[in-house]
Parts: C-alpha cells; structure tokens; sequence
C-alpha cells in the first residue's frame, strides 16, 4: 500500500499510496507534542486512537456531505486519504472559551460564542502559529477571497455536523482546528485529522476534559481518555 | 481651558475642558514608552513636538472632509478635542513591512504590502495590545460589523492623505496607528494623535527612520527628529 515517505510531521508521516499518485497513506504516530512543540511524550497506542477516531469523523462527515480528503480506513494505524495541498492557515472553530484565547484576550474559560467564533492561525512552526487576520490569510496562503470566504462557512459547517456527532457520545464540542487542502481539481477539501488531539470535548456530565488537555495540563491518563471515546464512538456508529 | 484630570495615559494627560462638557484638553507629555511599557525616558520637549505635529495633521485631515475630534491647538503642548468613547481597537495600516508583523509573520523589512494592510489590535495594555481579527473586534468593542467596515475604510482613506501629507515632507509612510471614538452623537470619528510616536516615517532621500523606532532602536538623537519633522512642515503649512 505505501510508497516513498514524502513528510513526518509531529503527529503523522505521510507516505506516498502506492498505486494511487493523488491518494497518501497518513500514517498515525505515538507521539503527543503540545505548546508548539516544547512539550513531548510517546503513549504507545495513541496513533491507533487517533487514527480510528478521525476516520469514524471524516466518514460522519461524509455522509454529511462535506467533501473531504479521505478515502477509508487501512489499518489500525493507518487511513488512504486524497494528496492535497495544504493551505498554511489552521482554521479554529470554538464554541466555549477555552486554552489561548482566555490567556490572548483575557475570555473567561467556558464563555460561550454566539456565534461560534472562527480564527485563523499561520501553519508555520518557526513562528509558533501565530495568529492572523483575512487580509494576511490572502497575503501569505494561496487564496481568493472568496475561497477563504468558503472555507469559513465549511468551517462553521463541520462544526454544526460535529457538534451533533460529539452529543450522541455524551461530549461537548469546546473547539476544534481543521486544515484544508486543494485537490488536483483545484477544489478546497478538508483535509488532516479530526480527533481529540484537535478538538476541545467535555464530558456532558462530569464537564471532565477528554481530549489533548489531559497531556497538555497533566489531568490524567491520555490513553485512557482516548480509549472511552472510541469505545463510546463504537457503541454509537 | 482646563478642568478636572480625567486620565493620565502613556503619552497624555487628559483633561475635562471647563467651558464644554464634550471636549477634553489633550496635554503632551514628555514621556516615551516602547514595548508595551516596558522601555521608558522622557525626553524635555518631546510633548510640544507631538502635540504640534498631530494638530498639523488633523488640521490637514479636515481640510481633506476627515471627521475627527480635532477641534484646534490651545498652547506648545496642549490642543482641544471632542471627547469621545474610544473604541478600544487600535487601527493599524500599513504601507511597507516593519517592526512587529516583520517578526510576526516573517515578512521581510520594507516588503511592499498592495494594497495597504489592516490590522487591529485590541487595546489593552494588561494583555500587550494583542492583535485580533474583526469577529474579535466585534466581541470585545462596542461596535456593529458596518461600523467596523467604515472604521477600516476611514483607515485606508487616512492612509492615502497621510502619504501625500508626508510626501510634500520627503517622508514616506511606512505604516501607523489609528484610535476611533464614539461621539456623543454616535458617530464614530478618528480620535487621539497622529505623531511620529504613532507614524513610522522614513526620509525618502537617505532612507532614516524619522519616529519612535529612534527611540525603540536607540538609533539617535529623538528630539533632534522630531524637530525636523516639524520644521519641514513648518515650511510647507
Ligand atoms: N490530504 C493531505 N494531503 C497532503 N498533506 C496532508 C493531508 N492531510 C494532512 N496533511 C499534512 O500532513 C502533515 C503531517 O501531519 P502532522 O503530523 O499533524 O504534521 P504537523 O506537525 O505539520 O502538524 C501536516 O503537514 C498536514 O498538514
Ligand atoms: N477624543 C478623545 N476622547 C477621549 N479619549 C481620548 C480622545 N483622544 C484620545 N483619547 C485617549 O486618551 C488617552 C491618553 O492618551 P495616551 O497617553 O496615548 O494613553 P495610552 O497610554 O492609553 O495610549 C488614551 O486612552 C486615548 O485613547
Ligand atoms: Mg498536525
Ligand atoms: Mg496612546
């Protein structure tokens, strides 16, 4: 299935499909990296968790009509996407106040957003992800104003549909990043993953963070919160 | 003139106006603060260059149909104004790369933004004047998505009088801050000063930076500066 390892990133490699030149195998990682990078541990199991939840996402999704890059489940591990090229800018979609923005703009932890509020941050590792505007979106990513236009209703779109599909598991949506990427047609696809190391999820009752927060501020055991939300997720889907 | 000190800033004094109930005395001070804060001297005289400057500048602006809360100079330091509520966003446009976007973003000195870049930041000295996005700007200030849009659209038309007003000088505009306010009517109006505190202004013939960055990049003489600035408008208005 796979070819030539065209990238590793923090929490991916992404190898060439081999009989396929537009499709990539993401190959999911051990590894939990947060704070841009500063802080770093491997849970042995967790690619598996990453990986089988964000294709029951990207398969939701689908059957959502949001048109995306991925195409199925290979392993464990593993899932066959569509080869993409990303655009730099993370899209962040919150519906709680939660992590950077309380500290950035002194928000109380659990304001709620009405609407959801939507950022755009630079995908540059060097400068720590900073935070940008439109008009620098326009600057330094390969968009028209009206793609990054689309891309935002995407955005608030996948949130509708997954703030529904985290409710029938008992979590609530707080945030999540999406990455979207231009498929050899030119067409802006989701793109990326979906999983609790990209989203914010509360536990309905408890209020218990499930998600890269437990990593990120010490709450517990990681593989465990990952495990309940698969496991719930099976029950469900 | 002067009534009751209202609030004492970084740069100003403000004061109630005796006479009126909706203007202010503006009062220059000496001081100079970069880094938000954190770099600080005062340098005698600084006060009576900005203020001079500034009235010099919003003068020009009126007569160019820009609605401000300029009403004129009172003394060296001191002009009135039409008190306002400042929309707690600083407005920044920006002609040429430099300072923090540089460091932000990457972006090289000098880079030729066209057209001219905005960005707002949200006013707040306790959090550094972080910058923000307008779904920011909506949540935090007081403001309508129309009245933000004008806001900007002040912004660019300031900006191309600026350019010309520096240009009759051999400055070039590399970029500056704005500040509006709500007047008592509820019409929003450019509020506070524009200065080479506020402006960065590069001789076109030698290229040297002639505002605040001298201070910041402890490059010279600061006063020595701004006096020629305000001789070289002096000789032309
Ligand atoms: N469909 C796709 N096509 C091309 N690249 C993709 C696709 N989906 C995700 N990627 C990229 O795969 C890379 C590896 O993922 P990850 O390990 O999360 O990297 P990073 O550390 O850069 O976030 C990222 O750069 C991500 O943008
Ligand atoms: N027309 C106005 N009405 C009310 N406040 C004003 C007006 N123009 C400027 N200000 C405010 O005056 C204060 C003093 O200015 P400054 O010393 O620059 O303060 P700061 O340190 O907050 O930037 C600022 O908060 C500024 O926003
Ligand atoms: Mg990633
Ligand atoms: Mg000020």
């Amino acid at each position: 299935m796979k070819g030539e390892l065209l990238y590793e990133g923090k929490a991916k490699q992404v190898f060439q499909a081999e009989d396929k030149l537009d499709q990539l195998v993401l190959s999911y990682k051990n590894d939990a990296t947060a704070f841009n990078g500063e802080k770093k541990a491997v849970f042995s199991g967790k690619g598996k968790y990453n990986n089988l939840i964000s294709a029951k996402v990207f398969a939701y999704l689908r059957d959502k009509g949001v048109a995306s890059h991925f195409v199925r489940s290979l392993n464990d591990t593993e899932q066959l996407v569509v080869k993409t090229d990303i655009i730099p800018v993370e899209v962040v979609v919150r519906n709680l106040a939660a992590g950077s923005i309380t500290r950035r703009l002194g928000i109380e932890e659990k304001t709620v957003f009405t609407p959801p509020l939507v950022e755009l941050f630079y995908k540059k590792d060097e400068l720590g992800d900073p935070l940008i505007n439109d008009e620098h979106a326009l600057l330094l990513a390969d968009v028209q104003p009206e793609e990054l236009e689309s891309i935002k209703v995407m955005a608030l779109e996948v949130n509708q549909h997954l703030q529904t599909f985290f409710e029938s598991i008992n979590l609530t949506l707080a945030d999540f990043k999406l990455e979207f990427g231009r498929n050899t047609d030119g067409d802006i696809i989701l793109s990326d993953e979906v999983s609790p190391d990209t989203c914010r999820l509360w536990d309905k009752d408890s209020g218990a963070k499930m998600d890269k927060d437990v990593f990120r501020e010490d709450l517990g055991d990681l593989l465990q919160v990952y495990d309940a939300i698969l496991q719930r997720l099976e029950a469900v889907v």
